[in-house]
């Protein structure tokens, strides 16, 4: 889907054949420059892959701006419907489709306490905070625009979530980190669009009602269409391909054009494509995925991972090289003291609105415990609230919606949001970035990450509190069950229905016991793959 | 890079965001639609994937035409770029990259003159059939045009082409009639080119050598950067990734990216890319696949065939829907006995151009042979006249660019050419690709196809004559050799020096023992693979 965007870029560059060439050809360069650097410093201590693209991206811009005289005052202009149109879901549905379920599902909800409560508390400490402070600063904003900011610096950088924590080390962390940034990129989307929509000049309880339902809605529509489509596509693949192993292609195809047409289609109906295209991997993980042949197995995996490999690269280099147009700080450049405030106000909020929910909900979340060895620690605390600070391509995305048309922008106010935003997207990833790698190394030494890694099961992360064999026949009846240990029951319930009714007929694991299982399938085939998901695939 | 043409589809089609999802949406659904319906039709006599694809859009696009009320005259544009920039080159790599080498460098000779001479033949009698017919129609066309007409017609459909012969069935015909269709296409796209231009109004030696110089140059130079780019990026994933083997999505991401890149710089270059991609495909196929982890190998074949399938089926859906725009067929209604004469003409001029070259070249080539044995029978020479005659995305696409102005035109002139290029191509792909099953069952009955296979060097093919054992020692000094049998004396000191040098430096099959061959790599990877794309990988 990357080179969706790659068109994107060629066709909304510049006309002209010749320059779509050129920007391609410099464009692509760039990527295997980024791809090979990348592999050079993998073993640093400091740079992560999204330093090294950004970076690369600035110095090509910079370079391009000093040697080439350009009439366009734009090398590139950013585009939002780029992202949200082929580069987001790449990314999102790989992240579904790789996700360790177990832990994800273990963890749900504090994931989705975290990504929802959360988002929501983030959004309006920024919200309050920046009409506060911003407004003494002489910005010009609106009331829309500071619930809009409230939204925009709301959205982590999965991607970098991604970078930042390991799969393998951390399962439980990861999980967790990973899941809250999957459901935040969802709320934030869904929150921005809510404002946008409607009439915010007069807020009663009508106005607040419909905008709860409208955001009951988009939840819980996006799982449902999600959920649709994945099984769909298993049932599809299971009763068509079944009998005849020689369809790669065909198998590989139906599972990519399946997976983006959830993805519209959740657009089309007004749905969060974020959230569709997620639930929509985990779903062709679990049973799809099961239903295909060997090489087709590997071929997904693979396949999906180099997709949103390539997508997470090129969203980087973009952005680096989007950085230095210079139309955009012509009016930051006139008042530069207002532009370094208004950056370091909302970067200070950044980090406030974060602590403000981390902080509470860990205790929430301990609070229901019953041992003190289960608790979320301090360490565990600050490392989930370090590892959402960054702002990257779904901030940029929203924030060009709303200060914007067409990439362009002809008010003060405006513009000094768009600079403010690459600023704390740029500063977030590359500070925030290079700390990030020694900050984690000290909070969770290896050791016991290692340790962590061989006994997950019996260590004292408290989101795992009494679903440690979630596979057990409760002892006591069904209702006592469900009330005293609510998440295994279900999870408990679940996974006998799923035995039972869904593997049989969408496909799954144990479903099918003629066909060859691939050596590189484990009981938990996701347990295969490293946390990076660049790295994840051996 | 289908996702760059559908990307290019949502971009250019209907500006507005939810109209992208529309047509994103309307367009992936009859995607999978096809690939469905496509894999029960294909155990059908008469049905292949090119006309399902065709129907299918063709439908799609009456049904919204009845059941809407569009105020935009335009379901979809056709928009020239998306293919050359994104579709084409996925195609053609993975042509190369999946083509049998040993067939098609032993037939090289054959292909080239077929694909080179054939094609200038070809263009040639259009040209001046157009000239002499479609001038007493007053079409009001110029020189230019005419000839315009003849490279466009003499565009082969290699797609289609694909989908006719098995390369497992007829590996030699395959190789032939499928090279010939590569080199078919470059030729009449540099061909194209070259009339854009020149100043033809005044034809004299030195236009004419400046010409052939040009034609030279693209040949040689877009080869040349093929095989740069392929060993490029084999040197690079050998010096870099060898050590450690987890990075199969960077080795995935850098062999699509650089096959991409070897596209776009020769278009940049006013290179041919449809030749570089193919000749970059082919060597990495020799040299990169050999140094990329196992489950790379797997996922590169079948990714790229994944690629090249999407595109093939999108390409013809998307003529489809595009065929029944009102707009072009205005003019056409004027005068339909006009549209329907030029189409005829056209029609008629295709396949006797293609019968001029086909049959004195299979008799030259015959002549060339020592033994009646191993002559190009009659049966060949239809088969290989009949395989080509089928026109497809490349014409349209070249159609566009000369009588359209972004896609519209108002010179009724102009207008009746784009509704007969239309026309041949809608004609020929369905009636003639009906027809082309059951018709090369007759001519070459499976039973002998059979045996061909368990047998083909021994089989009365003639362009083997001489390369059975090309591995052989010649027995006598090396300079009366290449004069006897230059052939098999390029392919062995060729041989000797992949060995000693290429193999050692840019890594292939024999230079790394240490490396774990993989159960389905064979003594020639290529001959896992059927003839037909779509199926071409088990």
């Amino acid at each position: 889907m990357v080179f969706g965007a790659i068109a994107g870029l060629g066709v909304t560059a510049l006309p002209g054949s010749d320059q779509v060439f050129v920007n391609l050809t410099l464009f692509v360069t760039l990527l295997c420059g980024c791809i090979v650097i990348g592999h050079l410093l993998e073993e640093s201590r400091w740079i992560n892959e999204s330093i090294t693209a950004l970076v690369i991206g600035l110095s090509a811009a910079g370079i391009t701006r000093l040697t080439t005289n350009r009439k366009s005052p734009h090398l590139l202009e950013f585009d939002e419907q780029l992202f949200f149109v082929y580069v987001i879901p790449a990314i999102i549905f790989n992240a579904g489709f790789q996700v360790k379920m177990k832990h994800f599902f273990r963890n749900l909800g504090t994931i989705v306490l975290f990504g929802v409560l959360g988002t929501l508390i983030s959004f309006g400490v920024i919200s309050f905070g920046a009409w506060l402070l911003l407004g003494k600063l002489g910005t010009g904003l609106e009331l829309r625009d500071y619930l809009a900011i409230g939204a925009i610096f709301s959205a982590t950088d999965s991607v970098c979530t991604l970078q930042v924590l390991d799969q393998d080390e951390t399962p439980l962390l990861y999980s967790l980190v990973f899941g809250e940034g999957v459901v935040n990129d969802a709320t934030s989307v869904v929150l921005f669009n809510a404002i946008q929509k409607f009439d915010l000049s007069n807020i009663n309880s009508r106005v607040a009602l419909s905008l709860t339902l409208t955001f009951l809605y988009r939840f819980v529509g996006s799982t449902l269409l999600g959920v649709v489509v994945g099984l769909l596509s298993a049932y599809i693949i299971k009763k068509i391909y079944l009998g005849r192993r020689k369809s790669t292609d065909r198998e590989v195809a139906l599972m990519i054009l399946m997976a983006y047409l959830s993805y519209v289609m959740a657009e089309l109906f007004d749905l969060n494509g974020i959230l569709t295209v997620f639930v929509c991997g985990i779903v062709m993980s679990h049973y799809t995925w099961h239903n295909v042949t060997d090489n087709s197995k590997v071929t997904t995996r693979h396949a999906f991972a180099t997709m949103s490999f390539i997508a997470e690269t090129f969203i980087f280099l973009y952005v680096g090289m989007d950085a230095l147009d210079i139309e955009k700080w012509r009016f930051a450049s006139h008042s530069p003291g207002k532009s370094v405030a208004v950056s370091g106000v909302l970067l200070a909020l950044v980090m406030v609105g974060r602590a403000c929910f981390v902080i509470p909900l860990a205790i929430l979340s301990n609070s229901w415990k019953q041992s003190k060895d289960h608790e979320l620690g301090f360490k565990h605390q600050v490392t989930i609230w370090w590892a959402g600070l960054m702002r990257g391509a779904v901030s940029m995305a929203l924030a060009y919606n709303q200060f914007t048309r067409f990439g362009h922008t002809q008010l003060p106010g405006n513009a000094v949001m768009i600079t403010s935003t690459i600023t704390i997207v740029l500063f977030s990833t590359v500070v925030f970035g290079l700390i990030t790698k020694p900050l984690i190394r000290y909070l969770l030494p290896p050791s016991k990450d290692i340790n962590m890694n061989s006994s997950e099961l019996s260590l004292g992360l408290p989101l795992l509190n009494g679903l440690e064999h979630e596979g057990d026949v409760p002892r006591t009846s069904s209702l006592t069950m469900l009330l005293k240990r609510p998440a295994q029951t279900i999870i408990y319930f679940w996974s006998k229905f799923d035995d039972a009714f869904m593997r049989r007929v969408f496909g799954g694991r144990d479903s099918m016991p003629d066909t060859p299982v691939s050596s590189n399938e484990g009981s938990d085939h996701g347990s295969l793959f490293g946390s990076n998901p660049s790295l994840r695939l051996v």
